[in-house]
């Protein structure tokens, strides 16, 4: 089996995420934050043990200012619905995921909040400079990701942020695709809001995802309910980041999560985008000898955070990922990812895209063999089996 | 090591649990309902599986009715602040966790609802007929727990629910403490909205919960995002159960919940509950010698989910559990248990209680030593050590 999907969730994980996991749920795996037995201690301990890694991974010492949620979709709403009201003015892009559009078009729909969503360029590369030229004296939040999840494009997240800041504009990073291969230095870059998932470049388990908010950004928490703390208030409480944690934490996941960290730490940032580079431009450049394909994603690997994304003439992409997984156990994407606007973009909402995405722990060996497929499945599709 | 907190957590959990999670994380896990992928389908099967043990568990066909959530909490609010609107009218007990009095109380405050909390009587047991008299022309919701979470009363949640039904008012029913003892035939009891943990009395991992939502109730969800369904809609999709199901799932923790409900539905609810049965009452009996000991759980063991809640003269709780979990390893909790108005009702909102709770997996001989182990630490404390 080739694993090619990792932007959906990354596979497999590092050794330590299974076997950290496996400790906790198995020895001492209670509830954190509730109670002063020592299980409960050691799980309190440990989750923040992951709030500390994640902190060092964002260069930020706010580590109580980094609160855990169940994905990044529940962080992104988190950050949308908790800092907009009636009559604010948004920008983001059409390279967004759902996770983005959807509360955006939610609010936009029934409460009121105007916004605009700004187009790219051939692969879907944002101007700065048209966001800013759609800043107006409403704009009260600009909310871009930091990679497509269909094509892979980074996106000049320093420059947006630095237009957000200079506007006084609150920016929200979707670190969705890129974060554990991309550095995000939040000592240096504006973010309001940064929203994350355990699962994919982190490496850790589904499960597990985070809001980073910074230090006087007000949120309105999504939830509120049980946090251990002021058990005596009525309303949720504002502390960090217990106003964001309602309810029993995901332990092991979190603790997973943290070994997922502590992977990417120690192998570093840049040995991973290397690898990730050069896995990405041997499949991008064999798959472009072939005629038949069309390629969308950024061809410098410097531009992408992983992603290959084709089509084959007029082939739905379904059947070609299909034809993939049945006959050579290829593991990868086909549809709209999530993420109409990118295809719309691009013209492809009608066939979709066929994405292959890479992890750390793909080889060379298999993308030779995954071109190969695709080249035989072509030569296949267009003679008619 | 005694582990008496299983009202916050269980622990141990079945082997199954952690066999079934390895494997999913280790050999199959991608994103479950994004992609056609074997790995993918295999997940979304997986996940679909553990659906239908629930819906075997709850005696419901609608087994797409249940969504899953990463804890009782998010599915409280999701049933909470996605039934109510201004100027409705909402009853509730003072037995309630803050995961439902938090919620109500924010949307009191915030949003024009009216709220009536009902008191209990000396064990916090709920007379239905006191909730019929509160009911007006704009009662839009009766929330009710199943169980207490800080004594174990078990609420009459069926006439409750028979009042619900005849008025034509919504029955929200928190099963965090008793579900995978108490049988809850949703067939046989109105049930508009049931929310429920996967970590506790079913036996699955942290990072699990869900919310049964009945056919014909209209909820707005929480959050909205990606669900791998219409991806080419800019709203959420109205289908059950993805319009509550936003971003990755945590396809780990549900395998390993489906683990769980597998053992709750192998071993048998009544097996189940005859053996916390037999621990509580020993438990209770044993405590219920020693003088200095105030008991506050009821004590008949069929209203009584599992716990045995005390005090020790004007002893703080947090001192009893310290030193049980010092000296013994006895691990249970003091405090207010995130339900600060039981406590207020008990009148212990200054010392909080000392709380033991039980699972299938305690044993006798725990039971034993833990009634050794408190009378030694009262006598003690008494002779100021």
């Amino acid at each position: 089996m080739i694993y090619l999907d990792n932007a959906a969730t990354s596979f497999p994980k590092p050794e330590n995420v299974y076997t950290s996991m496996e400790k906790c749920i198995k020895t001492y795996c209670a509830n954190p934050g509730r109670g002063s037995h020592s299980m409960s201690v050691q799980s309190s301990l440990e989750v923040n043990n992951t709030r500390e890694k994640l902190a060092s991974l964002l260069k930020t010492n706010d580590s109580l200012n980094i609160c855990f949620t169940k994905n990044a979709t529940e962080a992104l709403n988190m950050a949308i619905l908790g800092c907009l009201k009636e009559g604010d003015h948004v920008i983001t892009t059409c390279m967004e995921h759902n996770s983005v559009l959807r509360p955006l078009k939610t609010l936009e729909k029934y409460n009121g909040i105007k916004l605009t969503i700004v187009e790219g360029d051939g692969v879907g590369r944002i101007d700065p400079f048209i966001i800013k030229r759609h800043i107006n004296k409403k704009t009260r939040l600009i909310a871009c990701t930091l990679s497509s999840n269909v094509n892979g494009i980074i996106m000049p997240v320093r420059e947006i942020s630095k237009i957000a800041e200079s506007k006084g504009i609150l920016f929200l990073l979707d670190a969705s695709q890129g974060l554990g291969s991309i550095d995000i230095d939040l000592g240096r870059i504006y973010t309001s809001m940064l929203a994350f998932p355990g699962h994919k470049g982190l490496l850790g388990p589904q499960g597990t995802g985070g809001l980073y908010v910074s230090s006087g950004v007000r949120l309105n928490p999504l939830m509120s309910g049980g946090t251990g703390s002021k058990s005596e208030y009525l309303l949720q409480p504002d502390i960090m980041p217990d106003r964001f944690e309602s309810g029993t934490l995901n332990t092991p996941g979190i603790v997973g999560l943290g070994a997922g960290v502590e992977f990417v730490l120690k192998t570093g940032l840049s040995e991973i985008k290397r690898k990730k580079d050069t896995l990405i431009k041997r499949l991008n450049d064999g798959l472009s000898q072939n005629r038949s394909i069309k390629l969308y994603n950024p061809q410098d690997v410097n531009e992408n955070s992983g992603i290959v994304a084709f089509n084959v003439k007029d082939t739905d992409s379904s059947e070609i990922c299909a034809l993939l997984d049945k006959r050579y156990s290829i593991e990868c994407r086909s549809g709209l990812h999530c993420a109409p606007l990118a295809h719309k973009h691009f013209n492809t909402n009608k066939t979709g895209m066929i994405r292959l995405s890479v992890g750390y722990f793909n080889t060379m060996d298999e993308i030779d063999n995954t071109i190969l497929a695709i080249n035989r499945i072509i030569y296949d599709v267009a003679n008619k089996y």
